[in-house]
């Protein structure tokens, strides 16, 4: 009987060339792929909740395929995982609808951005945090940050080299907390552009330090002129954790 | 002048034969040495605060050498660092009394053991937490853990190979806390046995997974009689926060 799959995954993106399979490239959809193709000894039509970049990792990416199997599907995600390498796990799996599609049915996603704030710099956070020196006030940030939620144009935040003509996104939430060296900002929505959280982070940084007002997020979306931009905040700091359906 | 400089080093223990330097063998205090060495341009003979073993982390361990530099300390960690790889770094410096010596003026070690207690295993906790997938009750693994505090004899959790004629140790406070997937335990002593933690931690463990009874640590403790211990927990899961002076 063909089931279809639901599994969340989880892995660490410090040694893939993002999530999304290319040619020559080790990725993490590669990788995937071919341990549920050593799972199931047939080809597996992978489709998966969102791409993420280089370096970016995941507590909660949800893809989805149709499999001919009686495999016990409590066995399941330790048998996909024996094939897998230790920077990628299978966190559980479930039956679901024939319709659903991993991409297609997801309702909103949850991202996590952290910035290791420490002085110096820490091994534990390496490849897990984003590392800035210099104090930041998070209470600047979260101010900025607020007057991001909403239905709007996000454009101005897109990487420049993505293809989409509706750059509109439905952000229903961003939180910002600090914890001793560690600030966690949280971006719940509908669906996000490329490189857009960390287009935001990368300007909430410097509004955290104090460079920019802020307001400078909230004139960046009126104005969608890039120059009121800072760099894009590196990708190590970004963890997708939730895709709800 | 000749300064005493006390440094927190922070590490991943994870690539490392300990802490402590052992002849051909890739340690913690051999490559921190060298870096110092490089950074000052002499022999530094350096005292440290605790070993830990093989795979285990620190956010707290604290050294001290005496040093004749005019080096400025606000650059001192930033310079040691560039010396280190990213799993080793200088979290903060310091300078003291000429007669203070980071392991007999210690008057109190923090250290933290890590449980990922999820269903599978999970790639950001690899190497930095002992993974157990049976359900743990932190309940009871609390319950056992509050008969040890107090100035006991400690001998039965000694590590077989370890030569320390007394065996008293004054150990002040166990927490246990869960978050999810977490638990996370906390002992703040005046100092440990080798394996102590671990040896605790592994029994604790097996109450938790409910094979052992709550008072298994109480009974090893007034009976010194090894055979109601489980195994020595993983040294991934350990690491030494602080060291109190």
């Amino acid at each position: 009987m063909e089931r279809n799959l639901k599994l969340t995954v989880a892995y660490d993106g410090t040694n893939y060339h993002g999530y999304q399979d290319q040619p020559g490239l080790k990725t993490v959809e590669g990788r995937f792929k071919e341990a549920l193709e050593a799972t199931f000894l047939q080809e597996i039509d992978l489709k998966s909740a969102g791409r993420t970049d280089k370096g970016v990792h995941s507590q909660g990416q949800v893809v989805n395929f149709k499999v001919d199997t009686d495999i016990d599907l409590g066995n399941l995600p330790r048998v996909v995982n024996f094939n897998l390498p230790p920077d990628i796990s299978v966190l559980g799996v479930q039956v679901v609808d024939q319709d659903f599609h991993a991409r297609f049915s997801a309702k909103a996603k949850l991202y996590r951005y952290v910035i290791y704030n420490g002085r110096y710099r820490n091994p534990l956070y390496e490849n897990r945090a984003c590392f800035v020196h210099f104090p930041l006030d998070e209470k600047k940030m979260e101010e900025a940050l607020k007057d991001l939620p909403g239905l709007r144009d996000f454009g101005v935040f897109m990487g420049r080299h993505a293809v989409v003509k509706d750059t509109y996104r439905n952000l229903y939430r961003v939180d910002v907390k600090r914890k001793k060296d560690l600030i966690v900002v949280h971006f719940y929505g509908k669906s996000f552009l490329k490189n857009m959280i960390r287009r935001i982070m990368g300007t909430s940084i410097e509004i955290g330090r104090g460079l920019k007002d802020t307001n400078t997020l909230k004139r960046a979306l009126e104005s969608q002129d890039k120059t009121y931009l800072g760099p894009t905040a590196p990708a190590e700091g970004l963890y997708l954790m939730r895709v709800d359906y």
